[in-house]
């Protein structure tokens, strides 16, 4: 890792008019490049301390009048000596002072290049840098959630703990490998295979939990599909309490594929509304008008609708879902029978609502709910939703199976303590404890700039 | 005026993702409401101070980590207690925090209703007030350095001496009519009458300059018009510096209205490309395709552009420009005698050009930017840009100039003290020394939330 000793700045606030806007420098000559160009000298100031003055630029014109906040080396986000200046939030403003910095000794900073210095500066480790993003980019409840408990360091301290343990067996079997000769088994071979059965089951679940945090982070896309007329618009305006789809009783009349969200307890869904099916549809292929199809492949889940007062239409929505199951079993296809405000089914394998009244759609709501989460707790439980972590998690978990295997089948100790130091090194990539020059560019680079 | 004593709070960033998003509260409650859901006491600690930790909702769930800023009462923008909470720029976060403040006991701010505290707790006058809405807005240097010195309470301190020299000759009118009936003249009416035209003149000048500030704060729209092919996208083109209108030979190429701005020292204008105008145009009428005619009429500036190369071209634009002048007397004129690559023309009240090498586009940058300055120099002397000013110094000026007439005349002291009163009336309301809660409610209701 080199360390980067350019002063850096940039605008941190969104891009655009408003009252304030904060431009953000770190690096070792901040305060003097502040300094050079405000109206009071920062140099003896405390850390923490914010200072009045104006901002003038090179040939000696005021720009605005601003606030500027000092943060001392050690004491900043970055770690570095940092200063944020506060000024009046227009572009005009924001670019000046940019600008005016600039020629004062600093450079603009590259996207992320705050957070990749305060990884490198020992201030947070990779996957609490990683969540900084996350976090600005969450917008739901479950999503900021996964991410500020990232940031706050509760993954980082589960993983260091799994980590100490295998750290811990490592040490015991390669402890063994030096009096390998001497035919000596130091360790405790059924509390190691103990060990490493309850690191491997904590691990495997923390890599399954990723379906779940992807769904929080990204949404989770819910395609409505069924006959004609079965009610998949009036279905689509009770789950979202508003009009945004024409309903009407001509067949046919969803003509446009329309994609909204949903908040259910704080997870996103997106509804795709699709065109209508036809009627004489009997199978999955005749469903499939081609934009429907490319919806359905594009879903987690599939609510297919069926019409309780048509004659066959539920058999047909069964068929459908059968089919569907078989075709995709990795998706969650579930069987909507519509309309009950006319008339009833007792079909066991079936959700039954009336999209009209609204009778059985909360219920319909927490199915959705509960068909993401599965037995996962969000609020308490650590959910992985960064696709590298779940890949790394994987790897970790082949090495841990096969160093169980290992030890099922009585292999010599230094392939067991090969398999767990290649699982130390996955688990290790996730906190940036083993990490390349290319990975931290691939993740930082990603980074809104200002960030 | 009533003082407000709610503690409010408000997003101050733009409205947006981005690396820090800031919430400002202001009022006596301001550190009190921020304790209640903040990881640290505030009550103790200094003004201007900064402090880390965390925002939490009712019910003690983590928000965001955040920087909080402390403002003591009289250290603030607004005067009053104050608080600026610096957290993750997301939609998220951001609003969930705005909502937890409004539990924890403040409310949501009206638009300008900080700015409007810092007048009525005399933290800035009414036209420095206006200057911080004026300055966010600034998208070029001349704009932002109006703003900027009204903010900075050069205009106020102007307007201040001339209101002194206005109390002074008042007070000694004033004077004057305590003694009305031993018929006693206390004043040199020569003194005063040379009082009276040195501020009249000066008020008058500010008032004038208003056609200069209103163009500097709005930018100055400018029609380019001119027979078919005689190069007006060319001309467009070369004063752009780029490639935004497709130039082509064919005549009547260019079909639709283009608006780009072009920014000449600082002074923004908004060229305005019109569509071609018909060969056999002969006059004013027939050069009105009706869009070019309405791009006229919105017009500051009129480039009528003649082709030298073109038999009659620069006769007819000459008389363009005579019918242009006397129909539209407040608009400036200027011919524009193109392509002098090809050949010369002696008319000597024009302007030379040729749009396609670029000759004589520097002079017309500055002819434009001398057309709108005039003999201001708004680098030094103080621009009004601000139509309710303008209007308050025209009634000044008025009412000075009845002042004047009635020392000339001779009328009695009473009448002149009256005309000179009502002056000092219409000056005052500038600065919001003489105000109505109407007059504020207007002038704070057009500011973003949280300014």
């Amino acid at each position: 890792m080199v360390e980067d000793q350019d002063t850096i700045c940039a605008l941190a606030t969104p891009n655009g008019v408003g009252a304030i806007g904060i431009i953000r420098l770190s690096g070792k000559d901040s305060w003097e490049v502040v300094s050079k160009i405000f109206s009071k000298q920062l140099k003896e100031q405390a850390s923490h301390t914010v200072h009045f003055g104006t901002i003038s630029d090179k040939e000696g014109k005021a720009i605005d009048e601003v606030l500027v906040t000092l943060f001392k080396k050690g004491k900043s986000f970055t770690g570095e000596e940092s200063a944020e200046i506060s000024c009046h939030g227009s572009l005009f403003i924001q670019q000046k002072i940019i600008t005016t910095l600039t020629e004062a000794g600093c450079r603009l900073a590259h996207p992320g290049e705050y957070t990749q210095r305060a990884f490198l500066n020992g201030r947070m480790d990779l996957s609490q840098a990683e969540a900084v993003a996350d976090l600005i980019a969450s917008e739901s409840r479950s999503a900021h959630n996964v991410a500020l408990k990232q940031l706050r360091g509760g993954f980082s301290s589960e993983l260091k703990e799994v980590r100490e343990k295998l750290i811990n067996f490592a040490s015991l079997i390669e402890l063994e490998l030096d009096f390998a000769e001497e035919d000596v088994e130091f360790a405790d071979r059924t509390e190691l295979k103990k060990m490493v059965s309850e690191v491997l089951v904590y691990i495997r679940r923390l890599a399954q939990s990723f379906e779940l945090g992807n769904a929080i982070k990204n949404g989770v896309p819910v395609a409505i599909v069924g006959a004609p007329n079965t009610g998949k618009s009036t279905l689509l305006n009770q789950l979202l309490g508003d009009d945004r789809a024409i309903v009407s009783n001509i067949e046919g009349t969803t003509r446009d594929v329309i994609e909204e969200t949903l908040n259910i307890d704080g997870i996103l869904f997106r509804l795709i509304d699709t065109a209508g099916i036809r009627e004489d549809a009997k199978d999955i292929e005749a469903m499939g008008i081609e934009r429907s199809r490319a919806k359905i492949e594009q879903a987690t889940i599939v609510l297919c609708l069926a019409d309780v007062a048509k004659q066959n239409s539920v058999a047909e929505g069964k068929k459908w879902v059968n089919e569907l199951s078989n075709t995709h079993p990795e998706k969650k296809i579930v069987l909507l029978v519509n309309k009950i405000d006319i008339g009833k089914n007792g079909e066991a394998n079936a959700t039954h609502i009336s999209a009209k009244t609204g009778e059985g759609i909360a219920e319909l709501k927490q199915e959705l709910v509960a068909l993401i989460r599965g037995d996962f707790d969000p609020s308490n439980e650590t959910i992985v939703s960064n696709s590298r972590h779940h890949e790394a998690l994987v790897h970790t978990a082949e090495m841990l199976q096969k160093a169980e295997q290992g030890l099922n089948t009585g292999v010599t100790a230094d392939f067991v303590a090969m398999d767990i130091r290649q699982a130390m090194f996955h688990l290790g990539g996730i906190t940036g404890d083993i990490s390349t020059d290319d990975l931290l560019g691939n993740i930082f680079s990603k980074f809104c700039i200002g960030k």
